[in-house]
C-alpha cells in the first residue's frame, strides 16, 4: 500500500435509504471539488472543517448524479489524519458505482480492507492494538464484546501495556548498569530488588494472559459440549435453541470455528455448541493451539450437555455413558432426557433415575446436581427455556467494569504468551545468579513480544495481515 | 403518523464500516444532545446549522458506546425542513441498537418507512411525485433509471404538470365566465379557441401517457418474449445469459414480475425475459392492467426469441411454428439455432433453412431479416454475444436528453389516463355543444386528477400507500 496518494470507498453497506463515500488523502478535497458542485456558497477549498456543504455531484461525462451532503475535516483532525471528504448520496448503487469511478477518473484509487485505520495507524492518531479494536467494535454483536473491544479502542489495553514497558525498561536499566560496572565488582542495583521488580512484572503479563480465556469467551462464546449417542436429538435441540433465538452471532474473524456447531447469543452471552462426537481439526496450527489454550484457561467455566433418548435400552447404555461422561469432567453438566412428547411418565422417570446413577457412579470431576436434569422435547420446543436459564446460570461470567482490560485478540494472545515465556526466564537467570548481559537479553526480548502488540515493532507483512480482515471503507 | 413529533432511524443498511442514525423533529438537537458529550466545544444547542462535532455517545445506562461524528441540520435547511441531526458511527449492530433505543428514551420514535421523506413532502419541501422520485433514485440501478429519476426529483416532471394544470384552469375560468352570463345569451369565449385548447391539453396528456410505454420498459425492463417447444433450452440460455451479465436487476417495487422468468441490465439497458409457454396471471388487478397497458404501449419496442432444437424431428414442427409465430406478431424476431456444439453443420443449415421457409410462410407481421438467425450454443455460451448485440439493437429505446419527462410511476400512469378520459369527454361535449356547466364538471375532474400525482390533493390513505414502500430512515 503506498500511503501519499488519495484514497476513495464506499463506507456503508448496499442499501438503506442513504450511503457514504469517504475520500482521504493529500488531495481528498481537490477531487471531492472536481466531481462536487456546491448550491451556492464558497468553493469546497475555501469550505471550513467539519463543516457540511449541500450540492450536486456528477459522473466521469458530467451528467447529474444526486443531490449530496458533503463534509470536510482537515487535516489533522480527521480519522485518518489526513485531509477527509465524506459524501453521504442516495443509497443507489448505481450512484456510489458512477461516483467513485469519477472520483478515481480524479485521481483518487480505490481503498483495500482496513486501509483508512492502517493510515489512521500510520499518522499515530492510534495504536495498533486500538486499530485493531475498531475492526472488533464493529464486529460486535453483544453487550460484552462491545465493551471489551471499545475499552480497548479507548486504549485501556495500550496503557496496560506501556506501564509493563515502562517497568521492563526501568528493570533494564538497572541491570545494564550493574552490567557497565561489572568490572569493579559492584552490584548497584539490589538482586532482591530486582527479582521483586521481575515477579511483578511477571504477575502482571501472567494476569493478561489468563484473561485471555475470559475474553475469547466473551468474542467468540462460552464452549458447551454437546454428549450423547447419535439420533438422541442433538442436532434437533440445536435447531430448537437456534429457532427461539434469531441472535445468531455471525462469523467473527479470528479463531476457526470448524469444530463448532453453532454460535449463539443468549441474554447477550454467546455460546458455541461443539459436537463431541464429530470434533474436526482445524488446518491454522496457531489457531488450533489458541482455541486449545482458550479450552483450557477457560476450565471451570465449561459446560456441557449430556441428551439421553428414552426410547433407547437403557440396558446397552451403560458403556457408552462412561465414555460420554468422561468427556465431562471438570464441566458443569446437564442432563436433558429428550422426546418426552413421545414418552411415558414411566420410562422418563426410570431413564432419569438410571442417569443420575450412571452420573454418581462415573461421572467422576463432573459438577452436577441433581436439579440439573430434566426433561425436554428438542421438537416441540417444550423446558427448553430452563435450558437458557441452565446455560446463563453455569456461564457465570466475570462481570467485566467498564474499564476491565480483557485480551480478546489471539495475536496479543501470542505475544503475551512469548513475553511471559522471556520474563519467566528472566526470572530464573536471576535465581541462578546469571550475569546481568545473559538476562538483559531476554529482557530485550520481552520488551520486543509487548512493543508488537502497540507496533511500534512490526513488519509490513504483520500490518497486512491484520488490515486485510476490515472491510472496505474503514 | 404524527407530524409534531421527534422520530429516529437507522438511514444506512446493516453491514460496512460506518452507519448513519437520523433523528428529525423539532426536539432532535435536545434528544441528541442527551445521548452525545462533544469531545471539547460549545455544547450541542449553540452549534450553528452544517456543522460536524465529534464526541461520544452513550446507552441508557450511561455506558459509552462509541466513538461518532455527529451533523446538525437546522430548519428549514435540512432534508425534511425540520431541525436534523446525524450520527456516524462504528457500523455494528449493538451500537446502533442501543443508540436507537437510548433515543426512543429520551423521547425520540422510530420512524415508520418513508416517514422522513413525507415530512419534506407534508414540509413543501418537495411535491408528492419528486417524493416519490426519491424512491425510485435508491432503487435505480442503470443510467436510464437513474436519469429519470433525478430528472423527476429535480422536478421536472412537476413543471410539466404544473404548466398543463395552469392551462386547464385558464380554460376553466373562460368556460365559467361564459356560465355566469350564460341568462344573457352572450358566449364570451369563443367556442374555437376553447376547442383548440382542449386539443392542444389533450395532446400534452396523451404525450405524457404514451411515455410511460418507455418509461416502464427502462424502469422495469424491456420485455423480451422467449417461445419455443419446451426442451430446445430455453432456460439453459436464460442461465447462459444470467451467468455472462452477473448485473442482474433485484426486484423493484410496482410491477409484479411474476410472469418473467429474468430481469438483467446488458450494456445499460434492463430486459425481461418472459417465457411464453407459462404465463402466469398476478393477483393484483391494477398491476395486471399496468403490465398489460405497458406491453400495448410498448407495440414495437417488443422483442421475440424463437429458440429451436436442431435435433428435433422437423416434420412435426411445422403445426407448432405456426402456433409460435404467431406470439411474435409485430415483434422484432430472432432464430436461435441452439445446441451448435453437438449437431452437424448439415443438419444445422437444414434446420435454418427450415425456420427461414416457416417465418416467411406464417411469420405474418413479425419483423425478421435472415441476418437474424444463426446457431448458438446456450451451455457453452457460444454466440451468446451476437445475441447481446441484437438485443440491444433491437431494443433501440429513444435516447433520453438529461431533462426528459418519461412517466415511469404506475399512480401517476392511472392518474394520467383518468385525465386523458377527462379531457376527451371534455372536448366530445364541447363537439356536442352541450352547454358550460356540463363541460366544466369533467375539467375540475381532469384538474384534480393531476393534482394527485403532485399531491396537492390527496387522502392520508393514498400518502401512506405510498411511503410504505419506502425503506425506513427514507
Amino acid at each position: 500500500m503506498k500511503n501519499n496518494d488519495t484514497i476513495c470507498a464506499l463506507a456503508t453497506a448496499q442499501g438503506g435509504a442513504l450511503s457514504v463515500v469517504r475520500i482521504s488523502g493529500s488531495d481528498a478535497v481537490g477531487i471531492a471539488a472536481s466531481v462536487f458542485t456546491p448550491r451556492g456558497g464558497k468553493p469546497l477549498d475555501e469550505r471550513r472543517s467539519h463543516t457540511v456543504v449541500f450540492g450536486d455531484i456528477c459522473d466521469v461525462h458530467g451528467h447529474p448524479l444526486d443531490e449530496v451532503l458533503l463534509t470536510i475535516m482537515r487535516a489533522p483532525h480527521s480519522y485518518t489524519g489526513e485531509d477527509t471528504v465524506e459524501i453521504s448520496c442516495h443509497a443507489s448503487s448505481y450512484i456510489t458505482r458512477e461516483l467513485l469511478i469519477n472520483l478515481i477518473e480524479h485521481g483518487a484509487r480505490q481503498a483495500e480492507p482496513g486501509e483508512f485505520t492502517m493510515r489512521a495507524f500510520l499518522a499515530g492518531k492510534m495504536d495498533l492494538s486500538r486499530a485493531e479494536a475498531v475492526a472488533d467494535l464493529i464486529a460486535s454483536g453483544s453487550r460484552a464484546t462491545h465493551r471489551l473491544a471499545l475499552n480497548q479502542l479507548k486504549g485501556g489495553f495500550s496503557r496496560q501495556l506501556s506501564q509493563l514497558r515502562d517497568r521492563l525498561l526501568h528493570l533494564t536499566t538497572l541491570m545494564e548498569l550493574e552490567l557497565d560496572f561489572s568490572e569493579e565488582d559492584v552490584t548497584f542495583a539490589d538482586r532482591t530488588h530486582l527479582i521483586d521488580l521481575c515477579t511483578e512484572i511477571e504477575t502482571a503479563i501472567s494476569r493478561l494472559v489468563d484473561s485471555f480465556g475470559v475474553g475469547n469467551a466473551v468474542k467468540n462464546g462460552i464452549p458447551v459440549v454437546i454428549v450423547g449417542e447419535t439420533n438422541t436429538g442433538k442436532s434437533t435441540l440445536l435447531n430448537a435453541l437456534l429457532n427461539e433465538e434469531r441472535a445468531i452471532v455471525s462469523d467473527i474473524c479470528g479463531t476457526t470455528r470448524d469444530t463448532i456447531e453453532g454460535t449463539m447469543n443468549i441474554g447477550g452471552t454467546i455460546f458455541r455448541f461443539i459436537d463431541t462426537a464429530g470434533v474436526r481439526t482445524t488446518s491454522d496450527v496457531v489457531e488450533q493451539i489458541g482455541i486449545q489454550r482458550a479450552l483450557e484457561q477457560l476450565g471451570k467455566s465449561n459446560i456441557a450437555l449430556w441428551v439421553i433418548d428414552p426410547t433407547m435400552e437403557n440396558t446397552t447404555m451403560e458403556s457408552v455413558a462412561t465414555k460420554l461422561l468422561s468427556q465431562c469432567r471438570g464441566k458443569r453438566l446437564a442432563v436433558l432426557v429428550n422426546k418426552c412428547d413421545v414418552t411415558d411418565s414411566l420410562r422418563l422417570s426410570r431413564t432419569m433415575e438410571w442417569a443420575a446413577k450412571m452420573v454418581e457412579k462415573h461421572g467422576n470431576g463432573v459438577e452436577w446436581s441433581s436439579a440439573d436434569m430434566w426433561a425436554i422435547s428438542a421438537k416441540l420446543g417444550t423446558n427448553i427455556d430452563m435450558l437458557h436459564d441452565f446455560l446463563q446460570t453455569a456461564a457465570a461470567m466475570p462481570e467485566l467494569s467498564d474499564d476491565a482490560v480483557v485480551v480478546t485478540n489471539i495475536r496479543h494472545y501470542e505475544a503475551l504468551r512469548a513475553a511471559l515465556d522471556d520474563i519467566r526466564r528472566v526470572q530464573q537467570a536471576m535465581h541462578n545468579g546469571l550475569p546481568g548481559d545473559l538476562v538483559s537479553e531476554d529482557l530485550r526480548l520481552c520488551i520486543n513480544h509487548l512493543s508488537e502488540i502497540v507496533g511500534t515493532v512490526s513488519s509490513d507483512l504483520v500490518l497486512q495481515n491484520i488490515f486485510k480482515n476490515f472491510c472496505i471503507g474503514k
